[in-house]
């Protein structure tokens, strides 16, 4: 495989209502993946996802939504999107949400959060987790590391494409 | 909404590999299926959804696979499916798998089948767990009724699908 | 390749409103594929789709339409559905209705269905136009045969499968 | 509607091969966009796809790629992609590409290509082609107009998009 010539994209998948507590933390997150370079890829609604990329604006980090719809009149984006990418797939697009991120940061809950994080999971992209599921099978859980604070689940994230990047 | 005309199908979700028990429960569960009527949906493939898939062909019921490839030299359908329906979308049919199911039941682990438990609650499709993944968040367990026996699988499944008709 | 054990499936494509002569002759070639034991697959919804399940299910063929929403209060199938495939993908479903058939017969006009010949002729599946749309680029032509008759395009279809079968 | 807060995406389609003319044109296009401080979503692959991105970053346009693949490995973006937005959909993609734009310019031949100038059309995008398809049902021809230069194109779609705000 060539160098890699393009731009480390980060994923923050979360649900698109939330408490005050959980936005700071997204904004937090948002602002950290842009101090670092990388792109904040969210699915550009509300909640979690708006906060996350407010954060990444904040240091005028470059942010990208995946929206359902075919249009801002379908699916209007959170005004801190850069780049609205419309699907017109509905929840089918919570594929791409992780298939598009170099690592995935999930905070909090809601079944669509849960979804990311298994699909991240089987196409075997990083995922930090952050005061959301706890799941396992017969006993074993899944490696998945959890991040107790914004800055522990930005490092974690870009230390885990780093090392994706060496396989 | 009109009278319903079209007929209740049933998703079940599992491995492509398998051991021989979760084979067994896969293979009556499928026939159980059919027994009642339904129609037998899986993602195609080995393991859980061949046993489910034979086992419902085992009484002549009608077995439909939502495969991955274009066709079915790039993903062959195993010898117990009726219609092979080819996506070319990879991993996103999962989301399909969900939709085009009336009600799931989820046999064993896997991400891929974590993931298609998340999207049917997501989708607000009925869930049915057999020996399959624990999941909470704070402390909250989602409601996806957990069933021991095949019959009890699918008496849950068909029973969730009459409740959600009245709505 | 194993030999095949899943049925064929032909694809009859073409917009949710049609005039009662292009309805007609939707209607026989539905019912002249269903005499070739093949299964009918559609968009699910009115025009030239429900014309062809219709036509189908005259002789108690099998039918499946391959519907936009995620469920039948979002995009109720038509009534000669027997199979109803919701997928939530919205016009992302032409791919699916392109590779899911192992031939295409267009009937008619439409943007989405000079989009799913354009995919099938993509995806290497054959093409039957029925008085549906002229496309050329340098003056070339693609490879999509011209029907005027029911029989001529379940004919050229039923034997490009054969074709295609032995390559 | 509140005001738009997003950039505006021109996508620029067209097939991953094409003679060296074709790939000037592609070219002066992409860098035409990134004139007029639009963002350049292609394919992310050779051909026009890679022409257009390389015309874009000639003046430090951002470009987007949406790639068939889940990851680089699978589908390694051209050098002149800013974000490459893996999707793991292979040819579905197609509809993405469209709903992600403000306006498509179509460039060259390719089934893809035809394809993605009809889901455009479909889903009320604006369409400029540039010496690709021509196509016609009864007689009548969509109305998708054709640009015979460079600034022409660029021209075309940029009004479109503006023409698009207004409704």
């Amino acid at each position: 495989m060539p160098a890699r010539t393009h731009r480390i994209v980060i994923g923050v998948m979360g649900p698109a209502a939330c408490d005050p507590q959980t936005a700071q933390m997204a904004r937090a997150i948002g602002r950290g993946i842009a101090e670092r370079g990388g792109v904040l890829l969210c699915g550009g609604r509300g909640g979690v996802m708006e906060a996350a990329a407010a954060g990444a604006r904040e240091i005028a980090g470059l942010t990208i939504g995946i929206l359902p719809g075919t249009s801002a009149r379908e699916s209007p984006p959170n005004p801190f999107i850069d780049i609205a990418l419309f699907t017109g797939l509905g929840e089918a697009r919570n594929w791409l949400n992780v298939c598009a991120s170099d690592a995935v940061i999930a905070i909090g809950g809601g079944f669509g959060t849960l979804s990311e994080i298994a699909l991240a999971l089987k196409a075997q992209k990083p995922v930090v987790l952050v005061g959301s599921w706890h799941f396992e099978i017969e006993g074993v859980v899944p490696n998945a590391p959890r991040a107790s604070s914004a800055a522990e689940a930005v490092g974690l994230a870009f230390a885990a494409v780093g090392e994706a990047a060496k396989r």
